[in-house]
Protein backbone atom coordinates (compact mmCIF):
# COMPACT_ATOMS: atom_id res chain seq x y z
CA UNK A 1 0.00 0.00 0.00
CA UNK A 2 1.73 3.22 -0.83
CA UNK A 3 2.16 5.86 2.18
CA UNK A 4 0.14 8.88 1.38
CA UNK A 5 0.56 11.45 4.09
CA UNK A 6 -0.44 14.91 5.17
CA UNK A 7 -0.41 16.49 8.06
CA UNK A 8 -3.74 19.36 9.05
CA UNK A 9 -1.66 22.12 10.47
CA UNK A 10 -0.28 25.91 10.79
CA UNK A 11 3.05 27.40 10.53
CA UNK A 12 3.40 29.00 13.98
CA UNK A 13 1.34 26.31 15.59
CA UNK A 14 4.58 24.41 17.79
CA UNK A 15 1.90 21.51 18.66
CA UNK A 16 1.91 20.92 14.20
CA UNK A 17 5.72 21.41 14.51
CA UNK A 18 5.59 18.02 15.87
CA UNK A 19 4.26 15.45 13.31
CA UNK A 20 6.09 17.47 10.78
CA UNK A 21 10.00 17.11 12.53
CA UNK A 22 9.06 13.38 13.32
CA UNK A 23 8.62 12.76 9.67
CA UNK A 24 11.19 14.51 8.52
CA UNK A 25 13.34 12.79 11.27
CA UNK A 26 12.00 9.32 9.20
CA UNK A 27 12.44 11.01 5.64
CA UNK A 28 9.00 10.55 5.28
CA UNK A 29 7.41 12.97 2.36
CA UNK A 30 3.88 14.41 3.44
CA UNK A 31 1.40 17.59 2.37
CA UNK A 32 1.37 19.97 4.80
CA UNK A 33 -2.31 21.07 4.81
CA UNK A 34 -2.79 24.70 5.77
CA UNK A 35 -6.18 25.21 7.89
CA UNK A 36 -7.05 28.84 8.15
CA UNK A 37 -9.33 28.24 10.87
CA UNK A 38 -11.63 30.66 10.46
CA UNK A 39 -14.33 28.74 10.01
CA UNK A 40 -12.59 25.65 10.21
CA UNK A 41 -11.98 22.80 7.07
CA UNK A 42 -14.41 20.32 6.85
CA UNK A 43 -11.31 17.94 6.50
CA UNK A 44 -10.79 19.10 10.15
CA UNK A 45 -14.41 19.09 11.34
CA UNK A 46 -14.59 15.51 10.09
CA UNK A 47 -10.70 14.20 10.84
CA UNK A 48 -10.73 15.58 14.66
CA UNK A 49 -14.90 15.93 16.05
CA UNK A 50 -13.67 15.43 19.49
CA UNK A 51 -11.33 18.55 19.49
CA UNK A 52 -11.74 20.06 15.95
CA UNK A 53 -7.80 20.88 16.72
CA UNK A 54 -5.27 20.92 14.54
CA UNK A 55 -2.55 19.18 14.18
CA UNK A 56 -4.05 16.21 12.13
CA UNK A 57 -2.04 13.46 10.63
CA UNK A 58 -3.63 11.59 8.04
CA UNK A 59 -1.66 8.23 6.74
CA UNK A 60 -3.61 7.41 3.75
CA UNK A 61 -6.97 8.71 5.32
CA UNK A 62 -6.53 7.26 8.36
CA UNK A 63 -6.63 10.56 10.83
CA UNK A 64 -4.75 10.88 13.96
CA UNK A 65 -4.68 13.77 16.59
CA UNK A 66 -3.31 14.88 19.31
CA UNK A 67 0.93 16.20 18.93
CA UNK A 68 2.26 13.57 21.17
CA UNK A 69 0.21 11.09 19.94
CA UNK A 70 0.84 11.63 16.52
CA UNK A 71 4.41 11.44 17.50
CA UNK A 72 4.71 8.05 18.67
CA UNK A 73 2.54 6.62 16.05
CA UNK A 74 5.19 7.87 13.45
CA UNK A 75 7.60 6.22 15.76
CA UNK A 76 5.83 2.93 15.59
CA UNK A 77 4.54 3.29 12.04
CA UNK A 78 7.83 3.78 10.03
CA UNK A 79 9.94 1.73 10.40
CA UNK A 80 12.85 4.59 8.33
CA UNK A 81 15.20 6.87 9.91
CA UNK A 82 15.86 7.23 13.87
CA UNK A 83 13.83 6.04 16.75
CA UNK A 84 12.15 8.51 18.72
CA UNK A 85 11.68 6.94 21.16
CA UNK A 86 14.48 5.28 23.32
CA UNK A 87 14.42 1.75 22.97
CA UNK A 88 14.64 0.80 26.59
CA UNK A 89 11.28 0.72 28.79
CA UNK A 90 12.49 2.80 31.49
CA UNK A 91 14.30 5.49 29.34
CA UNK A 92 10.76 5.21 27.29
CA UNK A 93 9.19 5.90 30.52
CA UNK A 94 11.35 9.05 31.64
CA UNK A 95 10.87 10.77 28.70
CA UNK A 96 7.49 10.35 28.41
CA UNK A 97 7.31 11.75 31.72
CA UNK A 98 9.39 14.65 30.91
CA UNK A 99 7.34 15.80 27.59
CA UNK A 100 3.96 15.24 29.76
CA UNK A 101 5.84 18.01 32.05
CA UNK A 102 6.92 20.10 29.18
CA UNK A 103 2.96 20.25 28.12
CA UNK A 104 1.42 20.02 31.17
CA UNK A 105 3.25 22.16 33.58
CA UNK A 106 6.28 24.37 31.59
CA UNK A 107 4.34 26.01 28.93
CA UNK A 108 0.97 26.66 30.65
CA UNK A 109 3.38 28.78 33.02
CA UNK A 110 4.86 30.60 29.41
CA UNK A 111 1.15 31.19 28.81
CA UNK A 112 1.05 32.61 32.04
CA UNK A 113 3.92 34.67 32.03
CA UNK A 114 2.75 36.18 28.74
CA UNK A 115 -0.98 37.31 29.81
CA UNK A 116 0.03 37.93 33.20
CA UNK A 117 -1.48 41.97 33.76
CA UNK A 118 0.23 43.31 36.66
CA UNK A 119 4.11 43.22 37.35
CA UNK A 120 3.64 41.28 40.35
CA UNK A 121 2.14 38.47 38.47
CA UNK A 122 4.18 38.34 35.47
CA UNK A 123 7.25 38.44 38.00
CA UNK A 124 5.83 35.34 39.47
CA UNK A 125 4.93 33.32 36.26
CA UNK A 126 8.79 34.38 35.30
CA UNK A 127 9.81 32.49 38.30
CA UNK A 128 7.59 29.63 38.29
CA UNK A 129 9.40 29.67 34.51
CA UNK A 130 12.73 30.15 35.09
CA UNK A 131 12.60 27.26 37.95
CA UNK A 132 10.98 24.67 35.19
CA UNK A 133 14.00 25.73 33.00
CA UNK A 134 16.41 25.20 35.83
CA UNK A 135 14.60 21.23 35.96
CA UNK A 136 15.34 20.69 32.46
CA UNK A 137 18.51 21.85 32.12
CA UNK A 138 19.38 19.29 35.36
CA UNK A 139 17.14 16.68 33.00
CA UNK A 140 18.74 17.76 29.81
CA UNK A 141 22.58 16.64 31.59
CA UNK A 142 20.97 13.30 33.00
CA UNK A 143 19.20 11.81 29.46
CA UNK A 144 21.56 13.47 27.01
CA UNK A 145 25.32 11.99 28.88
CA UNK A 146 27.58 14.06 26.60
CA UNK A 147 25.39 14.22 23.57
CA UNK A 148 23.79 16.86 21.80
CA UNK A 149 20.17 16.14 22.36
CA UNK A 150 17.65 14.85 25.14
CA UNK A 151 17.35 11.84 23.10
CA UNK A 152 21.57 11.27 22.68
CA UNK A 153 22.87 11.65 19.22
CA UNK A 154 19.59 11.49 17.49
CA UNK A 155 16.04 14.18 18.75
CA UNK A 156 13.77 12.36 20.62
CA UNK A 157 10.10 12.67 21.99
CA UNK A 158 11.35 15.22 24.77
CA UNK A 159 13.77 17.20 22.08
CA UNK A 160 10.52 17.83 19.59
CA UNK A 161 8.07 18.49 22.52
CA UNK A 162 10.36 21.12 23.97
CA UNK A 163 12.04 22.11 21.07
CA UNK A 164 8.59 23.03 19.23
CA UNK A 165 8.19 25.70 21.49
CA UNK A 166 11.48 27.35 21.07
CA UNK A 167 9.67 29.48 18.42
CA UNK A 168 7.49 30.77 20.91
CA UNK A 169 10.46 31.05 23.37
CA UNK A 170 11.99 33.24 21.01
CA UNK A 171 9.44 35.39 20.73
CA UNK A 172 8.87 36.16 24.42
CA UNK A 173 12.45 36.83 24.33
CA UNK A 174 12.68 39.47 21.93
CA UNK A 175 9.51 41.17 22.89
CA UNK A 176 10.42 41.11 26.34
CA UNK A 177 14.53 42.09 25.64
CA UNK A 178 15.32 39.63 27.83
CA UNK A 179 16.84 35.95 27.71
CA UNK A 180 14.11 33.35 28.70
CA UNK A 181 16.54 30.33 28.16
CA UNK A 182 20.10 31.70 29.41
CA UNK A 183 23.85 31.30 29.46
CA UNK A 184 24.58 31.66 32.84
CA UNK A 185 21.61 29.51 34.44
CA UNK A 186 20.86 26.53 31.45
CA UNK A 187 24.17 26.56 29.78
CA UNK A 188 23.35 23.20 28.56
CA UNK A 189 19.97 24.10 27.12
CA UNK A 190 21.02 27.14 25.37
CA UNK A 191 23.49 24.87 23.42
CA UNK A 192 20.89 22.52 22.99
CA UNK A 193 18.30 24.66 21.27
CA UNK A 194 20.78 26.12 19.13
CA UNK A 195 22.00 22.74 17.80
CA UNK A 196 17.96 21.40 17.89
CA UNK A 197 16.92 24.39 15.60
CA UNK A 198 19.62 24.30 12.99
CA UNK A 199 18.77 20.33 12.79
CA UNK A 200 18.11 19.31 9.29
CA UNK A 201 14.40 18.28 10.45
CA UNK A 202 13.40 21.05 12.08
CA UNK A 203 14.72 24.16 10.11
CA UNK A 204 12.76 24.04 7.54
CA UNK A 205 9.21 24.56 9.92
CA UNK A 206 10.81 26.64 12.43
CA UNK A 207 9.25 29.60 12.17
CA UNK A 208 11.35 32.80 11.61
CA UNK A 209 11.33 34.84 14.95
CA UNK A 210 10.11 38.14 13.11
CA UNK A 211 7.97 36.41 10.80
CA UNK A 212 6.39 34.85 14.51
CA UNK A 213 6.68 38.25 16.19
CA UNK A 214 4.59 40.03 13.53
CA UNK A 215 2.05 37.25 14.22
CA UNK A 216 2.06 37.44 17.99
CA UNK A 217 1.37 41.13 17.49
CA UNK A 218 -1.37 40.86 15.52
CA UNK A 219 -3.39 37.63 17.98
CA UNK A 220 -2.56 40.32 20.88
CA UNK A 221 -4.39 43.05 18.72
CA UNK A 222 -7.29 41.18 18.04
CA UNK A 223 -7.29 39.59 21.62
CA UNK A 224 -7.34 43.09 22.75
CA UNK A 225 -10.28 44.16 20.71
CA UNK A 226 -12.40 41.36 21.70
CA UNK A 227 -11.88 42.14 25.25
CA UNK A 228 -12.38 45.54 24.87
CA UNK A 229 -15.90 45.13 23.19
CA UNK A 230 -17.36 42.48 25.64
CA UNK B 1 17.97 -9.45 38.28
CA UNK B 2 15.09 -10.17 40.88
CA UNK B 3 11.82 -7.76 40.37
CA UNK B 4 10.63 -5.68 43.77
CA UNK B 5 8.00 -3.75 42.34
CA UNK B 6 6.11 -1.29 45.17
CA UNK B 7 3.39 1.44 44.62
CA UNK B 8 3.44 3.85 46.11
CA UNK B 9 -0.06 5.38 46.67
CA UNK B 10 -3.52 6.04 48.45
CA UNK B 11 -6.12 3.78 48.11
CA UNK B 12 -9.44 6.28 47.42
CA UNK B 13 -6.93 7.44 44.29
CA UNK B 14 -8.19 6.60 40.56
CA UNK B 15 -4.61 7.73 39.34
CA UNK B 16 -2.74 4.58 41.85
CA UNK B 17 -5.57 2.54 40.89
CA UNK B 18 -4.18 2.35 37.50
CA UNK B 19 -0.78 0.77 38.38
CA UNK B 20 -1.75 -1.79 40.44
CA UNK B 21 -4.50 -3.02 38.13
CA UNK B 22 -1.65 -3.14 35.18
CA UNK B 23 0.28 -4.92 37.83
CA UNK B 24 -2.34 -7.19 38.39
CA UNK B 25 -3.00 -7.70 34.60
CA UNK B 26 0.61 -8.87 34.15
CA UNK B 27 0.48 -11.54 37.32
CA UNK B 28 3.23 -8.89 38.49
CA UNK B 29 3.40 -9.11 42.89
CA UNK B 30 4.02 -5.78 44.44
CA UNK B 31 4.08 -3.95 47.87
CA UNK B 32 1.54 -1.53 48.18
CA UNK B 33 2.95 1.71 50.02
CA UNK B 34 0.00 3.81 51.34
CA UNK B 35 1.27 7.54 51.43
CA UNK B 36 -0.44 9.51 54.16
CA UNK B 37 0.44 12.87 52.25
CA UNK B 38 0.39 14.92 55.43
CA UNK B 39 3.34 15.24 55.56
CA UNK B 40 4.56 13.91 52.60
CA UNK B 41 6.84 10.87 52.91
CA UNK B 42 10.51 10.90 52.29
CA UNK B 43 9.87 8.20 49.95
CA UNK B 44 7.65 10.42 48.11
CA UNK B 45 9.55 13.42 48.25
CA UNK B 46 12.81 11.85 46.92
CA UNK B 47 10.76 9.42 44.37
CA UNK B 48 9.16 12.20 42.41
CA UNK B 49 10.58 15.93 43.17
CA UNK B 50 9.12 17.60 40.18
CA UNK B 51 5.48 16.61 41.36
CA UNK B 52 5.35 15.32 44.80
CA UNK B 53 2.25 13.14 43.90
CA UNK B 54 1.15 9.69 43.84
CA UNK B 55 1.49 6.97 42.37
CA UNK B 56 5.08 6.64 41.91
CA UNK B 57 6.14 2.81 41.10
CA UNK B 58 9.16 1.54 42.17
CA UNK B 59 10.63 -1.04 39.85
CA UNK B 60 13.97 -2.76 41.46
CA UNK B 61 14.53 1.08 43.58
CA UNK B 62 14.12 3.10 40.40
CA UNK B 63 11.44 5.11 39.68
CA UNK B 64 8.47 5.79 37.19
CA UNK B 65 5.48 8.65 37.65
CA UNK B 66 2.68 9.39 36.14
CA UNK B 67 0.24 6.99 35.75
CA UNK B 68 -0.66 6.26 32.60
CA UNK B 69 3.05 6.78 31.92
CA UNK B 70 3.54 4.01 34.20
CA UNK B 71 0.81 2.05 32.70
CA UNK B 72 2.79 2.01 29.85
CA UNK B 73 5.92 1.34 31.53
CA UNK B 74 4.50 -1.76 32.90
CA UNK B 75 3.38 -2.98 29.92
CA UNK B 76 6.53 -2.76 27.98
CA UNK B 77 8.81 -4.05 31.46
CA UNK B 78 6.47 -6.82 31.73
CA UNK B 79 6.60 -9.84 28.95
CA UNK B 80 3.97 -11.53 31.05
CA UNK B 81 -0.60 -11.87 31.47
CA UNK B 82 -1.89 -9.70 28.24
CA UNK B 83 -0.57 -6.36 26.49
CA UNK B 84 -1.98 -3.30 27.93
CA UNK B 85 -2.22 -1.51 24.69
CA UNK B 86 -2.93 -3.41 21.29
CA UNK B 87 0.15 -4.36 18.86
CA UNK B 88 -1.01 -2.17 15.47
CA UNK B 89 0.14 1.27 15.74
CA UNK B 90 -3.07 2.97 14.48
CA UNK B 91 -4.97 0.90 17.48
CA UNK B 92 -2.45 2.37 19.87
CA UNK B 93 -2.85 6.05 18.59
CA UNK B 94 -6.36 5.44 19.01
CA UNK B 95 -6.26 4.48 22.63
CA UNK B 96 -4.25 6.79 23.67
CA UNK B 97 -6.19 9.30 22.21
CA UNK B 98 -9.24 8.41 23.84
CA UNK B 99 -7.06 7.91 27.13
CA UNK B 100 -5.88 11.29 27.06
CA UNK B 101 -9.42 12.41 26.08
CA UNK B 102 -10.36 11.00 29.46
CA UNK B 103 -7.89 12.91 31.24
CA UNK B 104 -8.18 16.33 29.90
CA UNK B 105 -11.38 17.04 29.04
CA UNK B 106 -13.78 14.14 30.53
CA UNK B 107 -12.54 13.87 34.31
CA UNK B 108 -11.80 17.68 34.50
CA UNK B 109 -15.63 17.88 33.46
CA UNK B 110 -16.52 15.61 36.48
CA UNK B 111 -14.65 17.48 38.72
CA UNK B 112 -16.20 20.91 37.16
CA UNK B 113 -19.70 19.34 38.48
CA UNK B 114 -19.04 18.41 41.62
CA UNK B 115 -17.42 21.63 42.44
CA UNK B 116 -20.31 23.92 40.89
CA UNK B 117 -21.92 25.81 43.69
CA UNK B 118 -25.43 27.28 41.33
CA UNK B 119 -27.64 24.67 39.54
CA UNK B 120 -26.94 26.28 36.65
CA UNK B 121 -23.49 25.68 36.63
CA UNK B 122 -24.40 22.27 37.64
CA UNK B 123 -26.55 21.80 34.93
CA UNK B 124 -23.63 22.98 32.37
CA UNK B 125 -21.21 21.02 33.71
CA UNK B 126 -23.19 17.94 33.74
CA UNK B 127 -24.36 18.62 30.08
CA UNK B 128 -20.57 18.68 29.05
CA UNK B 129 -20.27 15.45 31.28
CA UNK B 130 -22.75 13.62 29.15
CA UNK B 131 -21.93 14.99 26.22
CA UNK B 132 -18.77 13.12 27.09
CA UNK B 133 -19.66 9.77 27.97
CA UNK B 134 -21.88 9.73 24.47
CA UNK B 135 -18.31 9.89 23.00
CA UNK B 136 -17.12 6.95 24.85
CA UNK B 137 -20.17 5.27 24.15
CA UNK B 138 -19.57 5.52 20.94
CA UNK B 139 -15.77 5.12 20.86
CA UNK B 140 -16.34 1.70 23.07
CA UNK B 141 -19.15 0.40 20.24
CA UNK B 142 -16.37 0.73 17.46
CA UNK B 143 -13.04 -0.50 19.25
CA UNK B 144 -14.45 -3.18 21.74
CA UNK B 145 -16.04 -4.61 18.23
CA UNK B 146 -18.33 -6.46 20.13
CA UNK B 147 -15.93 -7.69 22.85
CA UNK B 148 -16.63 -6.76 27.06
CA UNK B 149 -13.51 -4.00 26.85
CA UNK B 150 -12.21 -1.24 25.11
CA UNK B 151 -9.17 -2.95 24.30
CA UNK B 152 -11.40 -6.30 23.24
CA UNK B 153 -11.07 -9.64 25.12
CA UNK B 154 -8.83 -8.14 27.74
CA UNK B 155 -8.70 -4.82 29.45
CA UNK B 156 -6.42 -1.93 28.12
CA UNK B 157 -4.86 1.34 28.57
CA UNK B 158 -8.39 2.84 27.57
CA UNK B 159 -10.11 0.72 29.71
CA UNK B 160 -7.77 1.50 32.94
CA UNK B 161 -7.96 5.17 32.23
CA UNK B 162 -11.58 5.36 32.28
CA UNK B 163 -12.79 2.46 34.66
CA UNK B 164 -10.11 4.03 37.47
CA UNK B 165 -12.92 7.03 37.67
CA UNK B 166 -15.48 4.23 38.32
CA UNK B 167 -15.66 4.51 41.98
CA UNK B 168 -15.53 8.20 41.86
CA UNK B 169 -18.69 8.18 39.22
CA UNK B 170 -20.06 5.66 41.99
CA UNK B 171 -20.21 8.03 44.46
CA UNK B 172 -21.47 10.93 42.44
CA UNK B 173 -24.84 8.83 41.22
CA UNK B 174 -24.91 8.27 45.02
CA UNK B 175 -24.44 11.90 46.56
CA UNK B 176 -26.95 13.18 43.27
CA UNK B 177 -29.51 9.98 43.70
CA UNK B 178 -29.08 10.47 39.48
CA UNK B 179 -27.18 7.93 37.27
CA UNK B 180 -24.08 9.53 35.36
CA UNK B 181 -23.77 6.22 33.16
CA UNK B 182 -27.21 5.38 32.84
CA UNK B 183 -28.71 2.51 30.38
CA UNK B 184 -30.62 4.69 28.55
CA UNK B 185 -28.59 6.74 26.47
CA UNK B 186 -25.11 4.41 27.41
CA UNK B 187 -26.09 0.87 27.69
CA UNK B 188 -22.63 -0.47 26.49
CA UNK B 189 -20.85 1.75 29.15
CA UNK B 190 -23.14 0.58 32.00
CA UNK B 191 -22.38 -3.10 30.68
CA UNK B 192 -18.68 -2.52 30.40
CA UNK B 193 -18.34 -0.90 34.06
CA UNK B 194 -19.81 -4.08 35.31
CA UNK B 195 -17.57 -6.40 33.74
CA UNK B 196 -15.20 -3.78 34.41
CA UNK B 197 -15.35 -3.82 38.43
CA UNK B 198 -15.45 -7.43 38.36
CA UNK B 199 -12.82 -8.31 36.55
CA UNK B 200 -10.30 -10.00 38.61
CA UNK B 201 -7.69 -7.25 38.31
CA UNK B 202 -9.75 -4.86 39.54
CA UNK B 203 -12.29 -6.17 41.81
CA UNK B 204 -9.55 -6.00 44.77
CA UNK B 205 -8.42 -2.48 43.84
CA UNK B 206 -11.83 -0.71 42.86
CA UNK B 207 -13.07 1.30 46.24
CA UNK B 208 -15.97 0.51 47.98
CA UNK B 209 -18.59 2.75 47.08
CA UNK B 210 -19.99 3.94 50.70
CA UNK B 211 -16.58 3.34 51.87
CA UNK B 212 -15.28 6.30 49.27
CA UNK B 213 -18.09 8.25 50.02
CA UNK B 214 -17.41 8.78 53.84
CA UNK B 215 -13.74 9.88 52.50
CA UNK B 216 -15.33 12.02 49.97
CA UNK B 217 -18.18 13.46 52.67
CA UNK B 218 -14.99 14.06 54.99
CA UNK B 219 -12.87 15.67 51.76
CA UNK B 220 -15.49 18.25 51.50
CA UNK B 221 -16.24 19.38 54.87
CA UNK B 222 -12.34 19.53 55.02
CA UNK B 223 -12.46 22.14 52.12
CA UNK B 224 -15.61 24.19 53.22
CA UNK B 225 -14.23 24.94 56.42
CA UNK B 226 -10.73 25.90 55.03
CA UNK B 227 -12.91 27.98 52.30
CA UNK B 228 -14.77 29.19 55.29
CA UNK B 229 -11.54 30.19 57.50
CA UNK B 230 -9.77 32.48 54.43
Amino acid sequence: MANEVKVLGAWPSPFVMRPRIALNLKSVEYDFIEETMNPKSELLLKSNPVHKKIPVLLHNDKPVCESNVIVQYIDEAFSSGSSILPSDPYDRAIHRFWAAYVDDKWFPNMMAASRAETPEAKAAAADQLKEGLLLLEEAFVKLSNGKPFFGGDNIGLLDIALGSYLGWVRVSEKMNNAKLIDESTTPSLVAWADKFCAHEAVKGVMPETDKLAEFAKVMMAKRQAAAAST
